[in-house]
């Protein structure tokens, strides 16, 4: 897609009906905008119906406030739930990772080279040993020790230093269990990344799982948190072939590369707001 | 994507400008209809505007001359190249094929199954090989035989024979080289199988190619027939890997199975209408 | 790998000690056999030895009987258990289907082209539907039907039929479960397709399922049937990728072509005993 | 495979003939080798023979002195060119890299986490904007700058210092053609990745050039380096696909991904003795 320094970005969900697109499409227009990309969807049958759509900033007649109230009436027509996002406002990722580097060290490359619009406020860890890691690269790093006795008084302590820094969280690989409290507050704002095909081997261990029953194909699961664990809407999975040379090393040798590719896209999708929750599954635009 | 009995497609190009969607939209709208797929694409550093627009056909108020009288003006006011689509009205392909039957037996099983949306008014081959499986299937059969002096006189015989009985040609391994005035006369309308992956391998022979160079992946190119050989734009192509235990055999095996799904895909995204040409590169939508 | 009319392969498993390579291979060079292919895996955390070793019969010394008995005391010492086959003698594999014919047609069209190394006695429905297609290959067809309040008496009977008339059987899209009697009858011998990447989606449904999970990936997988149902020995294993604009159809028609071509590749590695079972496992040489 | 400390592996070529796996097996036996790994490959029509085999050096009876010359009569008798290899003798790989980050970055990483088994003796690169992510690895980086009009006596300084510290070399995006003595002096010892699905799109630029053909699909390419550009044997590709909303940055940001994961593969195997070079083809063990 061409580059346009700023853009503005309206993601839509409402019941199905005609007139949608034109009454969005005409708005934009009306107010000088020029439509970059549109996409939509209709789920649950038709019912339902879901839209992004982007537009230049630059010579948009309406600031953000004026939009926001500019398109309010054309949101009530059609019971439309909605957001506006603006490109210049980059999202801020908070990250948290337990003990294995792989996806942590992938996505600060990533972010650094510039393909994860997104700042990264702070790096939080039950564990000290990525703070070499985080400091490299000029992010803060908070170590929050989490233990089994007292995991939900932990989870809150790290609860009231994150309270609104961030837009979204990402798990690169953070071994805890998020209580219920933490995941509503975040909801469909905590990526995470699962070593497995999902929904074949949830749970601990997927690596050993997958060599036990012998699969051909192992895969990893890009999914938001919810406090089903591992059944979440999941945003991106990829795979690869292995067989049975392959020891329980070599799979996660293997799927430590599938991990660390289906996180970061992931998180660039979900931080250009390409992502919809439906009914515990995704729409990608 | 929900089924619907009827459905009316636009696809347009036009200089890029503010306003298209818009228009279109609510053109659609004010005339009834529900749009049920939008897809847009700038191209050409962003100047140049692509657009297939889908809608239902069964509440919409102008029959297809009415349509056309009434958008008529939208076109001239952004100067659009369009035409329009009726699901009902489905594409007439016919396929041309040598002594292969891969890719033939797999259009034609998916045919009937449904999965292509189109009717074959005949199978035209220079051999008479496959008559058999022509008229399993019911479909007329036709033996034109080219031989090398006197290649132009043959194509043309055929070329006369087809005339307007279709909307687009496959060719489904044919293994002769289609005259310009044959390649002008179904411009950007006829599908060829190319067995490589494309720009690597053009020309005679490319899994021994293949072989010779030791690649490691082998593919399939389905691509438009233009009369720079092989160089036609591209509308599909995969791939599969391959080892130094593959000979060239197992090399055509294994590329039969790329060469057939390519082909299938290709050919079901051109019958419904789902590709624009661009500069001798296409647009899937 | 280069075309050999004639082949003699063995096939063993015995527990891991040095000495087992030598003793193989200086047997076959004994009796003047060229050693073509041989692969040799340890499992179990190195205990157990597996080993296919293909030669050539023409100017191999021994005949079956006499192979058997030299090669007994080698075995013996090394406490094999071992089998050995004549690339002459094609395998016999009988077709189980019920009303969706992609894996069957798929099969005929390979079998005829000479991709499978085998012959196919019978096909065998519990449905009428596949007469035809049956029939354009010039293989006979059974139908038996199977009702729920006869099963048993009824796969009794498909059993007496079948007795010792094949060397394995394929279930390409059989939709009916075995008996216990059936599946221990030719324990590790009939190939299943179940379209989902196991164990995800195991049971009925599985497009449907992967549907409502709202999965990024779906698959197929060929394994050996056991009383477990949808987790005996995975042989062969493939996935497509899929996204929201996806419906079951749109599953199942994608899905139709991982299927027909992971049971055919499970097909070609048993045909030509590429595949030896370990502990729920298989090893693909 | 299962992990043992210490491996000695032969890599062997000659004209096929039977017997030589009895030979070459009988051998490790007798001086108490047991065999963990024994790949073969008749390449030529059946003509030339390839084999890699791998036996515990714990408890072998010869000395790598030894070995040698208990080793000789057997490859006189057979015509064999062989070396050995023993893997706590780790393999030497010097890097070379221009401004490209990314392959360097990812060869580093994976170094480090163990997953390939080399050491790093330096880092030269012909700016210097690599030296502090080298320096972060604790390895020596060396600026030889190299000019248009002193290229060759650049190369021979470069040369003179690499001398015989390496045993080979990886061009992790080094872009600078190397000169015909420096290919020679490192013969099948260099490894480079080019940034496209070879032989398709050869020279400079392949993203740009993958845009204007509008492929479907881009890839990458590890291969050895000849005096004929982008010619040599090809090690490891991998593709990933993409479309008409892929912009040349897309493009090279998906590369990327594909050219690391494509080079890390590549030297891998290569650091472990699995690649033989055939005719500018390679057999991969």
């Amino acid at each position: 897609m061409p580059t346009h320094k700023n853009t503005i970005t309206l993601l839509i969900s409402c019941p199905d009906q005609p007139g949608i697109v034109a009454a969005v499409s005409s708005f934009i227009f009306q107010h000088n905008g020029n439509i970059l990309e549109s996409d939509q969807h209709s789920a649950n049958n038709g019912s339902t119906f879901f839209m992004r759509i982007s537009f230049g900033e630059d010579h948009f007649f309406l600031s953000p406030s004026e939009l926001r109230d500019a398109f309010q009436p054309i949101a009530a027509i059609f019971k439309m739930q909605w957001n506006v996002r603006y490109s210049r406002q980059r999202k801020r990722a908070g990250i948290l990772v337990s003990k294995l580097d792989h996806c942590l060290a992938d996505l600060l490359w990533r972010w650094e080279r510039g393909e994860l619009e997104m700042d990264i406020p702070f790096i939080i860890s039950n564990h000290p040993k990525m703070e070499g890691l985080a400091h490299a690269y000029g992010i803060p790093y908070y170590h929050f020790p989490v233990e089994r006795a007292t995991r939900s008084a932990d989870q809150q302590r790290m609860a009231d230093f994150i309270t609104d820094q961030i837009d979204f969280l990402i798990l690169a690989r953070y071994m805890q269990i998020l209580e219920p409290f933490f995941v509503e507050r975040y909801h469909n704002r905590i990526i995470n990344i699962h070593h497995s095909f999902l929904p074949a081997f949830a749970g601990a261990k997927p690596y050993q799982q997958a060599f036990e029953r012998g699969v051909k194909v192992i895969g990893a699961t890009a999914h938001y948190i919810t406090n089903d664990l591992d059944e979440g809407p999941i945003i991106a999975q990829d795979v690869i072939h292995c067989d049975h040379r392959d020891t329980p090393d070599d799979l996660s040798r293997k799927g430590r590369d599938v991990e660390r590719r289906v996180l970061a896209e992931a998180v660039r999708l979900h931080a250009t707001d390409r992502v919809l929750v439906y009914e515990n599954k995704t729409i990608v635009f």
